[in-house]
């Protein structure tokens, strides 16, 4: 069998937003960037380019340091911004604490969990947990770290992330941002990517790409000047050095020079949308968070999750209630939005009373 | 002024075969693998096939681990093969030891580094650091690395790599492959990748696609099923699990599956001596290494490398000697190095007696 | 000022159980000890004479180790415990979680806390955790630490862990044993040594000794062969390796060769009993915790710490509610009891209605 | 058989200075500071004391943390020193490279190694490993360690220090000393140790008592207040916070307080210095190093060795050139040595020529 053929190029899941390909116009820059020699290592001509582009986006003093993966950006962010003896505080329902097969603490950070409700960590856990340093037998807390959009596809306004880091600051708590989904943030928010970060007082962004339409490759974006002493090297030992890093770059470029990335994510943002209205169309379903970006976490009626695995792929978020998590991508249809919830409703009237 | 315009796509360096872009072919199967939804961290179709192309060439036990670059192959190998409490044996010239920013004993490993003539160990090297294990306050060698081909552009044959494989594993040793460049030394010594691992008791391999006409994405080979308990969740723990493998295993796929792989090294190798007999006629002209692979390792003339670096881009290796490296890669032409090597002539006889 | 002034030798505080010093007997021999000239690291008479008590308490296959303190015995065996990428399990009070200042996490370790009602684990929350191991991106769970007595004061029963150990076998967990006040469960339960460790299944056990009459010196003892592999490695490597180790091996021969252990222990547990029993004479207060061990948790009437604080050093365990530990040692005396007590009904006694 | 009779009292070997016990002093030190209750983890009256006493030696900015080992000193000296992505640098026989099994990688250190004849690093090395950071691939050195007196016996002068840390701060690289016989080296040079440390430029100190009459214990000494900032939580996180830490300051406050420290290092370096010239008179005899503090390396005639080694335990140190090393401690005499050295010359005789 051909490569050409291993898969139905028209499948679209709901499984991740990563079970999406990249967007056709980053799949042209790296077409583009391919001509020719360019220096290793992030001395090419794309990696210059990109750092204008992202100093435009969010101010001067920003740094930009492509890596590969969002675990790669989240675990080079925090050795940059975090003391040897300093450990980094997050909602429980991190990425960084539930599905990175303990890559934090592989790299000797004790994650400090808060209960974080629809995923949103809140100011007023933050005085406790940083009074608890005088302890000199405890963990010492010394960066926050928030997910935007968070895993349960909530956002922070940047009004939240404001009272956030100013808590966090005067805590003395560095300010981290797990911005994986930072698109469907800015798309849901109307913010732009500076209000959500360099003006809402976040020092150090881990921003995606992979899941918005990227191949693969997001960045370290550094806003406080004084975590940028190590990264370079820190980007090296932690093995997130692309040595072809005009590939990362030219990604980024295509992303965020014309604003790509924030149309992929305001059309994810509004398939979620449009999925949200549907199954609640749906009598007996349940969802269990707002829907502020590119996921519907839902308990369905019985029964129709499993039917509708029969046709599309999708998580189980929770094996004792049901709950289920559907994610939309830059390339979900308003079609396939619509066949999944007719099916639903199929399925609905299917079981028996 | 537009991405289109950012470089010279005819622009050949000699600075790194990394400075080279994709293969053609591997630009072309990311297209092909683009299309679609697919399952993430490598439970895509690509995937599948690639680990059926790796058995193939490796032999049926092989078990296939695609990851992001070489020093994330290497770190992910090297924690999947030794105990906490064991050492890496090493040579002083390994790119583990040399270039990788500490990133070995920023994942704990200490290098046990062993003197390697023009790169290559030797298996007398052994029983001594093998004896020291003794002494419960030495580092305790576990495993043995070894790049081929090597940081200095030499190859070890079928027969070399087994005494020390014979060697290293009668003294309780396992072997690694760093092949960042393994296509080079397939290519030089005309034995197969099987005959180079699995057949020569190579138990596990880190195995490079990104000089060799990949994008990005390399491999870990396990031929030793011991060696495999921990890999997936080592990947993940080391930033190093691609969230969109199949863009990976497709490039693998594309070079493997039709001996791309072998034509792209078999190039660079051909041009790489073609330098190598053109440099030999420059009068003055030093060549310190063998040259098996892709490298050229010489001292110039006074006055030529700098003359030369007017146009090319390399790296000086010695400063204090001034001997450089000059590196083909995939993309190589001819003319590249016909044009580098009429320059050295110029040079030469610009340079007043 | 000399230091034979610098404090009172009368004092008795109930701050901890490491507030007190050694007990006469190990000072003694220590004395004894320091005639001479010992091999350093082990190779000493005093730690092959405790290799042979040690078996005579665990049984022939235990391996000794001896180390500097708690955290190091703890570090030291869950390294040679757990393969590089497992996570270890252990109750939300367990000192490894919140008192150890991030150790394990320095050391790569993610903790899996569970809840752990009066800070014991009980088997049924293990099966969970176990399936969770199917997911990749998940913690993968290697060992079970169960403290005993446990930070709250309690103490599992043989069949208890006999429970806890068989159902982590099953499900392929380890069980490692933070006994850094096992003989206080020893001496509450009635069970020997064996019973509590080898014949109950665990695999590995923290044994400490500086809390019940020590001076400094606990030790790891493997009963598990596979875990001694690493062992001496893990010790130097983690600084835990004393050059003088017959200074530890011969307190340890003090407590464990004639039962010196189980005395100081069981002293320590009846001051506590008769601790508990006076403060329950108080009106109003409010006991948290079974009185197992050598601890006595509770909260007091209105005042009441704050007036005995003007005597004696004791633990705010839970600042919201009052709740105070009180620990006794095996120097505590009945006197010291008794006027803790008194001066508590007086402080009830003295605050207005 | 009881402990009392577990070995000789008289023997004295030249196996280690650690094969020593403690000194009568420090073993009524730690009698004394054995009496009633103090506070934990350093809380005590005995480390307030060597808080004062250590300012008086050191100046007035010296901060003093003890812990269990020189180990634990070195390696929570250097996480306190360096950043993250920093190695250190140090001489080829430095104990940290050769003797600690890897505990400084074990913590995430590369070891930059440099040549250093009898042991001395000289700061013409120092500028080619800071000039080498300008290459992100390779190790970042960021801290000098020096040992003092060095592994192979000798020491550092005032002026050489003085050298050294002047080169090594223009250069960015701060410097930490292994003092585990920085004692011996002040008897050496007759310098104080302020003159060997603070007033030297030296930035951290691992100051040794074990060797020198301690039982345990040894301790961190920050000169540099920038160093101090976690330090402590370092201590808790490395496994070397002493829950009893009163009983090391106790014995580090009878090393120092009096003179006792140099007392003892000024006899085993004139026991070496007369075990130095009575070898010499051997015939044959070749001392391979300089003999500065307590130890000789030397090159005995073919068979003396074997035959000293009936009576008296010491290192081989090279099995090569069958070189060995025999040290002295504060209890070897005048009697050990005159016996060793006429053994040898009975030896020496009796070889048939």
């Amino acid at each position: 069998m051909s490569i050409e053929r291993l898969h139905d190029p028209e499948r679209h899941d709901f499984g991740s937003d990563n079970f999406a390909g990249a967007h056709p116009e980053v799949l042209a820059a790296l077409a583009t960037a391919n001509r020719g020699h360019q220096p290793g290592y992030g001395a090419d001509v794309y990696t210059a380019r990109l750092r204008d582009v992202v100093r435009r986006e969010f101010g001067a003093q920003a740094e930009v340091y492509p890596v590969f993966n969002g675990t790669g950006a989240n675990i080079v962010a925090l050795q940059a911004m975090a003391q040897r003896w300093e450990a980094v505080v997050c909602a429980e329902s991190a990425h960084l604490h539930t599905d990175e097969c303990a890559a934090p603490e592989h790299h000797g950070f004790k994650l400090i969990t808060v209960p974080a409700p629809h995923g949103l960590v809140g100011p007023e856990v933050l005085p406790a947990i940083a009074a608890d340093r005088a302890n000199r037998h405890h963990a010492q807390a010394g960066v926050l770290s928030l997910s935007q959009s968070t895993e349960l596809g909530t956002c922070y306004s940047p009004d939240e992330l404001r009272a956030l880091t100013s808590t966090a600051h005067r805590l003395g708590l560095r300010v981290h941002v797990d911005g994986a989904r930072i698109a469907n943030a800015a798309a849901r928010t109307g913010a732009s990517l500076r209000e959500l970060t360099t003006d809402a007082g976040v020092d150090v962004l881990s921003f995606g790409a992979t899941k918005n339409g990227g191949m693969f490759g997001d960045c370290v974006i550094v806003l406080d000047p004084q975590a940028t002493a190590g990264l370079p090297y820190l980007k090296k030992a932690s093995t997130q050095l692309p040595s072809k890093t005009r590939f990362v770059s030219a990604q980024l470029l295509a992303l965020l020079q014309d604003g790509l990335w924030l149309r992929n994510a305001a059309h994810a943002n509004a398939m979620a949308e449009r999925l949200h209205r549907g199954l609640l169309e749906i009598p007996g379903t349940r969802v269990t968070h707002p829907v502020h970006a590119n996921a519907v976490f839902a308990v369905l009626p019985d029964g129709v999750a499993d039917a509708l695995r029969e046709r599309w792929t999708f998580s189980t978020w929770d094996a004792t209630t049901g709950e289920v998590r559907l994610m939309t991508s830059f390339d979900t249809t308003a079609d396939d939005v619509d066949a999944l919830v007719a099916a639903a409703h199929d399925a609905t009237g299917r079981i028996p009373a």
